[in-house]
């Protein structure tokens, strides 16, 4: 594919593997830039970046610019990387809380910046730890504002299909409760569950070694990097104490249970559990599934796009490929699909908010 | 190994393991009863027991019995059992919670009841799901109260030791407040996480599917046996209530260091929960120690062997072989321990409940 060159500011497990995937797998031109010096040659070393001298000079002529620093300051970040970058680049990052990004940007700034959130990972920071095969089916949530201009959402669209991750528009404050209840919750649990246990059994090391399944399975995740954490559940601070207020009255009620001696009411609690979790396993057969074309018109007005394609990712539609087609005025977008179910599901869903748009087998 | 037959009472998974462990491992005759006539057969097709056309008929010759029932039905079947054997009849269970099962029992019933805890299993029931190797390298607790039978407590050892599974004893109580904690709180907190994902994202389940490695780690035990989760928790509600109680407070101090934004508190948190994990996986290489043997004199009181035992588990030294050698009056107990550091400290700790002990590698 044809593209300019690609900034990555933070070379650390995320930013290396995304300089690694873009470089290996999309063949794109990769500067890289970090205010640790030794990180960024060593990202430099491994093939992940081509060493910038300044962060100015990383992003001078790139198309798309991605921020890949701690949570805590992708915001002044985000600023700066905007006020130093022209007109025509598109400005993502990879921070697991979307809304605390995006927020303070004026409107005037969420046409460049476009919140992303790529859901992998590994237990191990750095770019010594950096892969190039991380995006590899990732789902990779972008949260594209009103404003967001259509050919640079088209853009980083692209850059992370190129990566092989599957991009999902989504509203920011949809995915700060989401991540709030699936990823920032749990780590919290697990910290406190690993304290307890440490704390209550101080010398049952190997009691606690002993101690089956269960326990490894919720402390699994008790070990992992605890500045980032802090920053994001900080950053995500107003979601994470929704969830935790939720979930609070939820264990109450497991204790009130057992305090009445309740014993059908505690199997249903775990029945109830165990049907959420079948339902969330029961993965659907798209991946099968032959392209489907959706054309569908754009109304000439602002927003149009960003809010097309967060309908399809509220409505969990997966964009496998994304064209826009500029017209007099209203224009047309290209949208591939997986399928014809998917394709009239979205067809159905853009209906509802307005949309026209027609769809067809490709080929 | 000589030993008589066995009796299990119950075969499902976990009853059906152990006979074939029992059968295939040990050599050992063990015959099997089952309420339930079709399971009954299964077991007895599978090779895994013998089916006996009564319970009376299962225990009338066995040397040891064990009740792999559900955790529930285990005090008063354990009553009926002791009623029904002889008076050197070991009888033991499998069960989750302990004190449950071993209050209710007069102290005349407690001489040949010792209860029993084998830390593994699967996520599927039925004795079409056992295993002949699933003990082997799991620690199994013991139980044993002070009125326990020395012949039967070194019987019922060496029965455990045979199918690969390493005995620990432990209090009672102890053993109740540990598996609160590492198992009874982790299946509550994985069902109310799972339950509040699915009630506030009932139509997201492929967002909920890309979330990521945290979420499926902290639900993976959502989905257990929902009847056998019941009894356990209503069985060992007591301690279960204590650990609820503690992990309230901790989620509350970290939504009250949120409110705050007290991010450092909220990095401590985090990196306590990492230490201690740290600590938890800093495995001791005692495996390849030599074998040593520590001859302990065991006073002529009830009790002693009980405690002797119990001393050990809680200072988490394994015994890999245990003997009795009765003498006049007060008699010795040749353990057999990994290693000089192993017997040393077992020597230590002994002394300072006022037994003597002597030490010297084997062979």
């Amino acid at each position: 594919m044809a593209m300019g060159p690609v900034a990555i500011v933070g070379v650390g497990m995320m930013g290396g593997s995304l300089g690694l995937a873009l470089t290996e797998r999309a063949g794109v031109e990769v500067r890289g830039w970090d205010a640790d010096a030794d990180a960024l040659a060593e990202a430099g070393e491994r093939g992940a970046v081509v060493p910038a001298p300044s962060l100015d000079a990383a992003i001078a002529d790139a198309k798309a610019v991605f921020l890949a620093a701690p949570v805590g300051r992708l915001a002044e970040l985000a600023g700066d990387v905007l006020a130093s970058s022209g007109p025509d680049v598109v400005v993502s990052d990879l921070g697991s809380a979307k809304a605390a990004v995006v927020a303070p940007l004026g409107a005037g700034q969420r046409d460049r910046f476009i919140g992303g959130h790529p859901i992998c990972g590994n237990e191990r920071a750095g770019v010594g730890a950096a892969r190039s095969d991380l995006f590899a089916g990732a789902t990779w949530f972008l949260t594209p504002s009103p404003e967001a201009e259509p050919t640079l959402l088209e853009r980083l669209h692209r850059i992370i299909a190129s990566v092989g991750a599957r991009p999902v528009a989504i509203d920011p404050g949809v995915h700060d409760d989401l991540m709030a209840i699936v990823s920032h919750l749990p780590h919290a649990l697990a910290g406190a569950l690993m304290a307890q246990a440490a704390d209550t059994a101080p010398e049952g090391r190997e009691a606690l070694r002993s101690a089956g399944p269960s326990f490894s399975d919720l402390t699994r995740i008790a070990g992992a990097n605890p500045p980032m954490w802090a920053d994001i559940l900080i950053a995500n601070r107003g979601a994470v104490l929704a969830a935790l207020g939720d979930y609070a009255g939820r264990l109450a009620d497991v204790a009130e249970a057992l305090e009445n001696r309740d014993r059908d009411w505690v199997e249903r609690f775990f029945a109830t559990a165990a049907a959420g979790r079948s339902r969330l396993l029961d993965v659907g057969g798209e991946d099968g599934d032959a392209p489907w074309q959706l054309i569908v018109a754009v109304p000439d007005r602002p927003g149009a796009i960003s809010e097309i394609v967060t309908v399809l990712g509220h409505a969990h539609i997966n964009i496998d490929d994304l064209t826009l087609r500029p017209g007099d005025g209203a224009g047309e977008l290209d949208l591939l699909l997986a399928g014809e179910d998917a394709a009239s599901a979205a067809q159905g869903a853009l209906a509802e908010r307005g949309f026209a748009a027609t769809l067809g087998p490709v080929g």
